[in-house]
């Protein structure tokens, strides 16, 4: 098992819908099992129990394979998210797969563990979770991360985003981008209503949070060079999974 | 006159609806005159005589001067737009203002008129305007100023960004981005109504939009490397100015 990744979901090509890469036509993997039960986590099915019969054991091989059958000749970017996929050590073999096919890697983790295949991602993005998840950051762990990613000078590959639901949220995340202010930040809007089916009225409700949320950014003077994004994929497609 | 710049509007901080850097907080300056004059220009006020009034011709000092007074401590970074920015000279001595206060400045011209002060424009966006917009690409002068930018290694710096309101406008936005394969390429959803003020239903007709230029992108094999956006301040203020 140690060279097999678990593996949720396979499918794309759509669009990257957060971060640092918004908007970037891409394909997912979705990998289970997280470390974290943040109270408003959208993936909650990666790592509470109720999708544990789909979870399939892959290998990097059998991954690609996958992603050629359903992607077939659109797409060059693999982005691989969870769950925290930063549990998984064969990561780094899927990885470099995609690398020897001409294909870049973007993944998400929430900097609560390390891996040396953090290196080699093209666009890796550290979310730390703010006080409204009821999880607690543990900095000394994510300033070992963030240390390693700057002096292996992976600037160019790195951003820091964080959720803000409330005003403490946004106090958190003021203090992780002062914390490192050399990497780039990103604050993105949290979706609250993870089960409507009323997409118009969603993303009516997202649209005002994001403004609030702009708001509270151009107000205040610790949060200048700082980019602020919506979940573009929520927009479009709501809660709707697979898209 | 050489050294002042017509300038229309001055506003911010809010953030940049658009491009490399959506999200990015941001202070505007907006510059008069176009040589284009586009079908669907949503900034005509710049250069057909509707506004001729509110023209003020500012040095780079007076210009500073009234960002800090309406941004404060609250800014560090300015997008300048228009019109064509890039008609006029003295904007490098804004640019070289700007990071002497620790400022950056990003700028988006459609690639009609070279200035040397592009190389030191932070984010530079250079957006050439399909067919729907009846003007015509001279890819002679594109060629040149994409090919400059590319010996000068400004390719962390800079990207092509193609609106597209139609089939024709995606063939057109496809052979741009195969012209210039390795500069990062956006393709952006139009607005087709600059009138409305409903925002609600501008916002479900531009998502609609958005998401019919997803399916093109992600089903086209010669758009794999690619980011596709809709315009985040329209969806959050519709057609308001000044925001
Ligand atoms: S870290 Fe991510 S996947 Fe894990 S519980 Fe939190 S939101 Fe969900
Ligand atoms: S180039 Fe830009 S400002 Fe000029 S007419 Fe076209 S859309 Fe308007």
């Amino acid at each position: 098992m140690a060279n097999t990744i678990p593996v949720l979901e396979i499918f794309g090509p759509t669009i990257q819908g957060e971060g640092m890469v918004v908007g970037r036509k891409t394909m997912f993997v979705r990998t289970a099992g997280c470390d974290y039960s943040c109270s408003w986590c959208d993936s909650a099915f990666t790592w509470d129990g109720s999708a544990k019969n789909d979870i399939r054991q892959l290998t990097a091989e059998q991954i690609w394979t996958e992603l050629k059958e359903i992607g077939g000749e659109c797409f060059d970017h693999v982005t691989i998210s969870g769950g925290n996929p930063a549990l998984i050590k064969a990561i780094g073999s899927l990885v470099e797969l995609l690398h020897s096919h001409g294909v870049k890697a973007a993944l998400e983790t929430q900097g609560s563990r390390y891996q040396d295949w953090f290196l080699k991602i093209d666009d890796l993005t550290i979310s730390p979770k703010p006080p409204s998840s009821l999880m607690k950051t543990n900095f000394s762990v994510l300033d070992d991360i963030i240390e390693t990613l700057i002096k292996e000078k992976r600037m160019a590959h790195i951003s820091i985003k964080v959720v803000v639901f409330n005003d403490d949220d946004f106090e958190y995340a003021a203090s992780v981008h002062e914390r490192y202010p050399e990497v780039p930040f990103f604050v993105q809007v949290g979706n609250e209503d993870l089960t409507t089916i009323d997409n118009a009225s969603l993303t009516q409700e997202l649209l005002k949070k994001y403004e609030w949320l702009i708001d509270k950014a151009v107000a205040a003077k610790n949060m200048n060079d700082v980019r602020v994004l919506p979940q573009v994929h929520a927009l479009v497609w709501g809660n709707k999974r697979g898209v």
